[in-house]
This record gives C-alpha cells, sequence and structure tokens, in this order.
C-alpha cells in the first residue's frame, strides 16, 4: 500500500474546518488538481467533479478540488480562485495548494509528483494512493473506479 | 440472492453459438433491453453500451442487447434489426427476445418484468440480478455500478 | 438558374395535401434526404430538420423530409417509416421518394444526382437549387445558407 | 439606421493596431462582449466565436471579442485575460472596454446598453447595429443572422 501523501494547503474554500486525508478514513476521496485558468479543467474536468460530487453519498465519496498553480501565478491567485468558485457555483471544499519557495511548483504537486492539471487522483478509504492520472477521464471509467474502491467496503 | 432469470431468445446476431445466462457465470452482465425505433435507446442506451463494450475486458463484463419488441412488431422484425445492427456496427452479441404467443411482450421481457425500453439490467458474477431500470442511467452511475460487481471478485 | 426538379413522392405524411415544389414558391426549401436506419441521419440530420423546422417562421422556410430509400429496401417500407415519424414525433411533411422499377435508386434521388444519404438541399424563394451536400453540415452553416436565401426577399 | 456607436478600448490583443468599428465599413462585425470568469461565456459565448472566426472568410466577417469587465475587476484585468486568450488559443482580436471613472460598467458596454455577459452583437456592412442580445444564441440562429446581412451585399 503506497499512502496518500498528506495535502499542505495554504487556503481553504467551501468548508469551515482544514481538511486532512488522515480525517477522511473510511471515504473514498476524489482529489481534482486543477488550475482555472486550464481550458480542459474548466471544460472536463471541473463539471465531472460536479457530477461525482452530486452522485455519490457524502459519507461514501468526498470531492476535493485542490488548486495547483504552476504557472501563470500572478492572475491565479486566491482572490480571483475564489471568484472563479462563486461564478461557477462550486460546492465542494477546493483548497489552494501551499506555494513552494523553491520554485514554480507547489508543494503537494510536487509530492505527488503530477505533471499537469488536470490531475485525478482517487484514494481509498484506507488511504491509499489507488488511481492519479494527468488529462481527462471518461465518466464510465471514472465510475467504475470509484465503484470498485466503494464495494471494498468501510474499513 | 435473486437469480437473473434465463434468456429466452428466437435468434442471435454476433456470436456463433447461443447464449446462456448459466454459461456467463463468473462475469458481470450488463443486458440491454431495447427496441431498434426506440429514440430512447438509439440516442442514449446503445451508443452506452457501446461505450461500456470498448471500456471493460471481455473477460470481466459481458454486453448483451435484447430486442424486446413489445409494439409494431411488423416493421421490427428480424430482418430489419440485422439491418440496423450492421448500420450501427454494433459488436456485442444479440438477441431476439422470443415473442409469445399470448400477447405483445416477449417472454424474456414478460419474465423480468419490464416496462418499457430502453431497460439496463446488471447481473453479477454469480448470476444475481442486482440492478433494473427503465430509461437513461448516467455513465458516471453505469460505471460505479460495474465497478462494485467487479470489485466482489470472481467467484 | 438551375430549377430544382420535381419531387417524385410515392406517399406523404405529416401532411393532408400532396406537396409540390412549384406550389411553395416564395419560401426558402430545406430538403432532407434520409434512411430511417442511417446512423447519420437519426443522429445529425434528422435533428438538424428539427431545429431548422422550430426556428423560421412556416411562412419563409419549408422544411420537407425525403425518405430516398437506396436500400435495404425490405425493411424500410412505408409501414416503417411511419413508425419511425410517430417514435420520433417529427412534425414537418416527409414523403416517400418513388421507387424505381429500373434499380435500387428511387426517382428524386436520382435526378438529382444524390450520392448518398443524409443530403441536405437548399431551394430559393424562385425554386431555384442553391445548396447539396452529403454529410453532415454544420448548424453555423446551415443557418448562414438559409439566412442568405431569405434576404432575397419574397419574388 | 442606427449606426453602432465608436469601441472605447483601453487595450488591444491579437491585433496589430486598433480597431475601429468605421475602419470595417463593408464587413459584418460580430462582436462578442464577455467577461473571462462568466461561466456562460467561457462554455457558450466563446466556442461559439471562435466557430463564427473559422467558418466565414475574414472579408466577409470580422469577429471582435470585447471584454467588458463589471465585476470582479481587481481579477479580470488585462494580465488576466491575456493568460486567458493563451490558454484557450483564441486567434480573433480581443479588446479591453475602457473602465469608467465613474463606476463599474466600463465604456462601451454603457453605450450600447448592455445588461451584462455574453452579450452578441451583430453589425452590418454599413456599421449599423442589427443584433443586440444578452445570453446564449443558437448556432442556427446566429448563422440565419449572419446569413442574411451577408447578403445585403458590399455596399
Amino acid at each position: 500500500m503506497i499512502e496518500a501523501p498528506a495535502l499542505e494547503v495554504a487556503q481553504w474554500f467551501n468548508t469551515k474546518q482544514e481538511l486532512a486525508l488522515a480525517d477522511l478514513r473510511g471515504k473514498v476521496i476524489a482529489l481534482h488538481a486543477f488550475q482555472m485558468l486550464c481550458p480542459g479543467c474548466v471544460q472536463h474536468g471541473i463539471p465531472q467533479m460536479q457530477r461525482v460530487h452530486a452522485q455519490f453519498e457524502r459519507d461514501d465519496v468526498a470531492v476535493i478540488g485542490l488548486h495547483t498553480v504552476f504557472e501563470h501565478h500572478a492572475v491565479m491567485g486566491p482572490d480571483a480562485l475564489k471568484v472563479f468558485i462563486h461564478e461557477n457555483r462550486l460546492a465542494f471544499p477546493i483548497g489552494v495548494d501551499q506555494p513552494d519557495g523553491d520554485g514554480n511548483v507547489p508543494r503537494t504537486m510536487r509530492k505527488y509528483g503530477m505533471r499537469g492539471t488536470p490531475t485525478l487522483i482517487l484514494i481509498d478509504r484506507q488511504g491509499a494512493l489507488r488511481f492519479q492520472q494527468i488529462g481527462q477521464v471518461d465518466d464510465l471509467a471514472v465510475g467504475a473506479l470509484i465503484g470498485q474502491l466503494l464495494a471494498e467496503g468501510p474499513r
């Protein structure tokens, strides 16, 4: 088992308390890494996460957005993200990946070895990293992956 | 466990040998009941089954079409269905539900208590009927259902 | 000016009286040649004609379907077409292209030199053939073509 | 004839020289007012303008984007817009509507009396304002409108 690395988040939206993967044991986690000005994220990934959020029970699947800004930092700051979330009526928790003092790639993105956005990450009920893929993944495949993790049952 | 009733099929397409559910133990079965002139089948159900057929391994998921003609029998006979299958390049096995001497509803459709088309039926690796729904089901939900049945593992 | 050849129709649906192009002078005519079991017709052409029918005033644009059966004649007869029209709730007039004793291609299809289905034909207010194309044509292009013919004004 | 008011633009992208409506006489102008963080603009309006830009000859139709920021000014400045244009590979000229010292609504937006974004404006070959509508307009309707203006011929 490869445990999913802890999130490093500078600021949270859509949640009253900070989220930690460790606190979500027992749920399948759909972690969606995106940038608000990345067309593939806006047109495919974000709407898909809204469908995942609507499809599954809150106690079964936790949807989390992670704003992994690795380019154009000046125009994708938290203030811009706040407007993006509001205008797109996103309801699931979204965290700002912690900027790294030592380069453009933020910390969580670096720890997971993500190569760009959108990246979909699935974490099982025990906290293990089970799926990570950049680009578009079809709804049928995302559903099948989540379904398989759900079927492993509560631990 | 409710065992899925056996198929009663008058004629098969896209398979050299007759299919029986009992012979498919160990696979998840996606059974799609349709009529070739039902718009909801043509626009939603059939393309979805093509995606399911493309998405999963043959040894994991068996996709079967069932032509459950319960209206307009004169123009949806096997000859017309053969053209429909050819023109739409459908590659998965399709059976013609056995007409019943005693009414419009064919036999398999009656045994399952289907109320119309399209109807999606999912059968688990042990042959149990696990899901039956008329109308459109989203790809995400279909994927999740199949994924859960797949995760129950080979028996 | 190339006058659009007269339609040769064996049977009409969705109209109380037989239609003749000559009787429609003053209107732009969108003539859609299709086969009920041609996937490109069902998925693209027919829905587009429904949009055209809904978009323009009846006094400006006449939408006419033409069932040009050139293959699989046995299963695309008028009885099957009647069911297709009913199930798809098509509201515009549809004629069955007159079968030709001397081959598979019906008469109107032959006169226009159509090479398959779907084929979109546009006829101006004076009865001149202005556009004929097989395959998919985008809504934007269809709209622009109709718009230009409409702007030529009543004659 | 209502002459389309002159554009007041603070900064241009995708054009070497400043554009003025008066310099475009003889062309039909499709003017698309948008905000880069308005979902209806990103999902519908902008892709439609890309299709319009691809469909028509440059000498016939001039597509112009106008960034009419009337809310969230701090995060939709020219630097952010530049990234948006780059990431979405927009190729048509885009101007930043001139901010007004006296309120949130920029000058061109105010002069046209626009009520929000996206707004589609069509201007004929003589410079007359012929169409202005907020919200989504179907491709078929946009095509028909442009086609009619094109058919009025060069002046």
